[in-house]
């Protein structure tokens, strides 16, 4: 059965289920951030998934793209599997501006998040929920 | 038409061509790590390579994952458009072991990287060119 890496879990905030994915907010105002966890058991690796799930994989991170390039200003958009940590398979999305804290290096491990305010947090999740049905 | 970006040029063997990409062995011998760049002209994020294109990329980049997973002797494999320093789009493929040098944070911006001698580049290329008729 699929579960949810607590870590995750715990640093972000739940925006809903595509037809394979389970959407997350990263809970820090940084930088527009969002992942896709695929809602299967035990997978670590893209090449893990089978064909079917591999394309709506990345169907999913399309339309998540496309909807984060609309929504946000943002000069380049870093998508990214890296998993060093949550083992559990997850995608990164993270919108870049030139000139933010971490630009033009990696965000991961740069600095502490800076967490949303429940309004903030409300505004985001009803954005990304309306857009996609949720 | 489409020319690479002479910063990925000066940091990587070029390796040859999948029928959309060229792969780029990163000369940095500290981790298994290939480049793969779609040879499409003024192409910057994933989300504007036409729905053909991006099949296409994702495939590829699945070949490539299954041959590194079974070549080299990696826990992780990480796998990141980033492009905030080199906007042309290219997907980093890098092969991460508990330990490593950058571990777990990510290798990007970590430390200088250490060239390959000649015979290494040799052997690798000559490997993964056999395994992809390149």
């Amino acid at each position: 059965m699929f579960r949810l890496d607590p870590r995750l879990q715990n640093d972000t905030f739940d925006c809903g289920r595509f037809p394979l994915c389970r959407l997350l907010l990263m809970n820090d105002s940084t930088y527009p951030w969002f992942i896709l966890v695929p809602q299967r058991e035990g997978i670590q690796e893209i090449h893990q998934l089978g064909d079917a799930d591999r394309q709506q994989f990345w169907a999913e991170s399309h339309q998540l793209s496309l909807w984060m390039k609309n929504y946000f200003n943002f000069d380049k958009l870093n998508i990214a599997v890296l998993g060093n940590v949550v083992s559990q398979l997850h995608l990164h999305h993270v919108g870049r501006c030139h000139g933010d804290p971490a630009w033009p290096g990696p965000v991961w491990g740069h600095r502490p998040a800076v967490p949303y305010s429940p309004e903030e947090t409300d505004v985001l999740r009803s954005a990304v929920q309306t857009r996609f049905s949720l």
